[in-house]
């Protein structure tokens, strides 16, 4: 007899989603977080509104976590990190060290959900000065400053009379070694640009992008009434390079639609940092002797018509540990994982 | 005692996903479909190979037929089309019809798999002369042509020395109706370039785009590709006309990055046409009065957490039915839809 409980690794979206439906088809779930709470990413990094329904991020996540806090199936392990794995499909042994005690957790298989972390701007990119100048923030400094309702300059706590995005932080650069498109970090701009639009109705918002990637619905949702609603203007340039004149920031670089350079006065500079895979993930894939792709993702298998699968068989991922994700992304996959995962624990347990 | 069937309507990738889910979970799967055979758009439409892994699609889709076709916990019913409904969650009494005759089938839950339909580029783009020039075709129309190894010109069966890719046809077109983006025109228009490219090495291969939307790592595994070993030719550009000039066509337009009209002869007009709901979407959301929006896509529920709910409970939906999907958000969405469908079924049947 198989063991049918399915240990998550993760307390985030991807990981709540997961418990809550194990344990709503009956099964066990065993949810473990390395954090003391739960609410992964958009909690530990304060986010203030969903995109692309700008739902308030807080309560959203505080009613995920309530889902399985209140849950009789979900077995909670909180301070908690995976430090081994021995087993197979139906009998796996998960080695983890929860408040400095080692203890062994027997599940039957594993849904990995741990995530990504915001690119460093300060790590290769020194030519935007995120470390040198206080009012160079990135997406998630910006989430911060919108969730506290106070969205003012560093510097000098004075409200800002001109903002812009730069697009594509350590995306699609070959230099910095992530080729991939984090997928939604234009999104997320042209959400914090209505929002900021909204908070400081002076303040001119500009968006310097590559490609503006607002596919689907987010299209119409977000970026269009980002345009013709609350007038945020979009340039398609390159940003070279911010200096520091007087008061202000200067951004230089190269309009590509209107073939000039540019060299223009802003207060606050957002750097649109992308998604890379999380230390979790990295280590977690390793201790499970997971795949990962060439830029430390988990490597999913079976392309297109696959999303959470792995090489090791008991063993699933989800969500943005296994590549840029948008919520709906991560969400469905946790989904797709629960079915997957009970289904292959199942196929041991139930006669054919 | 509720009924724990589930029916599933459409056999394309998300009801052969929903099925085999359902099925694997042990519970009973109703699969039904309008056509006489599963597989869905991939198989009606003869796609040659998956976007972004270049899986054969045949083979693909085989395997998912395979898949439900010989399991006994999935009831298939082909040439069925729904016509009614009654009841409600753990009680549902739908009508069919199957072969000339009434039935009805008792379920618990419903998950609406019915996808999308090509845009008709004749409908409201004249400009492009769709209906008017052989050489001109739409992506369905090339996949044909890749699937049978012969990428000919259809006025004169012979090889193309220079193709171009329109993009964002019947999308972003507030004319049209269809502001939404498809969100796969680009990634399928960029693979069959590499195809194309593959198939006749002679033959220059140009699109013309608003914005790439090469999203997540299909910016690097189709579309860097494309550019550096494939080289095909992105251009940022707006086409409005087609004229046909001797034995060619003229693509007029502006090239916007370099600021100039632009006038270029191909042998092939690719016309990348958007997603468009189903009839079949449209009338089985009006059957089980599920909520579509302005593109008469079906709504669901919950934002950003939440991709497969619909106002109706009880009734799920997932794939391109709900609005623009690339496969890997089609089959996670099934996992989610059967997940939440089987959830919504128990908390009817298991005492809390």
């Amino acid at each position: 007899m198989a063991n049918e409980s399915i240990l998550v690794i993760g307390g985030g979206p991807a990981g709540l989603e997961a418990a809550r439906g194990i344990a709503g088809l009956g099964y066990k779930a065993i949810l473990v977080e390395k954090r003391g709470q739960l609410g992964g990413t958009p909690d530990a990094s304060g986010y203030a509104a969903l995109t692309p329904d700008m739902r308030d991020a807080g309560e959203a996540m505080g009613e995920m976590v309530a889902a399985v806090e209140n849950n009789s199936n979900v077995e909670i392990w909180l301070n908690t990190t995976v430090t081994g794995s021995e087993g197979s499909l139906g009998a796996f042994k998960v080695k983890v060290r929860k408040d400095g005690k080692d203890e062994v957790i027997d599940t039957g298989a594993v849904i990995i959900c741990t995530g990504f972390t915001h690119f460093d701007p300060g790590r290769e990119t020194q030519k935007y000065g995120y470390y040198e100048h206080d009012d160079v923030i990135t997406l998630v400094d910006a989430e911060k400053l919108l969730k506290d309702g106070n969205f003012v300059r560093p510097s000098n706590g004075e409200a800002p009379k001109r903002v812009c995005f730069i697009q594509c932080v350590g995306s699609r650069d070959r230099q910095i070694g992530n080729e991939y498109c984090s997928k939604v970090c234009c999104g997320i701009s042209s959400k914090q640009a209505i929002e900021i639009r909204e908070m400081v109705p002076d303040c001119k918002v500009f968006i310097f992008y590559i490609d503006m990637r607002m596919y689907g619905f987010w299209e119409n949702e977000i970026y269009w009434p980002a345009q013709e609603k609350f007038k945020v203007n979009y340039i398609k340039g390159i940003a070279t390079e911010i200096i520091k004149k007087g008061d202000s920031l200067i951004v230089k670089g190269e309009d590509t639609t209107m073939r000039r350079p540019m060299e223009v006065p802003m207060d606050i500079v957002i750097l649109a940092v992308g998604m890379e895979p999380s230390e979790g993930t990295k280590t977690v894939a390793d201790i499970f002797g997971v795949t990962k792709n060439k830029y430390n993702f988990i490597e999913t298998t079976g392309g297109a018509l696959n999303t959470v699968s792995t090489n090791v068989e008991g063993v699933f991922a989800a969500g943005a540990c296994t590549g840029p994700a948008d919520l709906e992304d991560t969400i469905s996959a946790a989904g797709s994982a629960v079915m997957k995962s009970i289904v292959s624990v199942r196929k041991i347990t139930v006669p054919a």
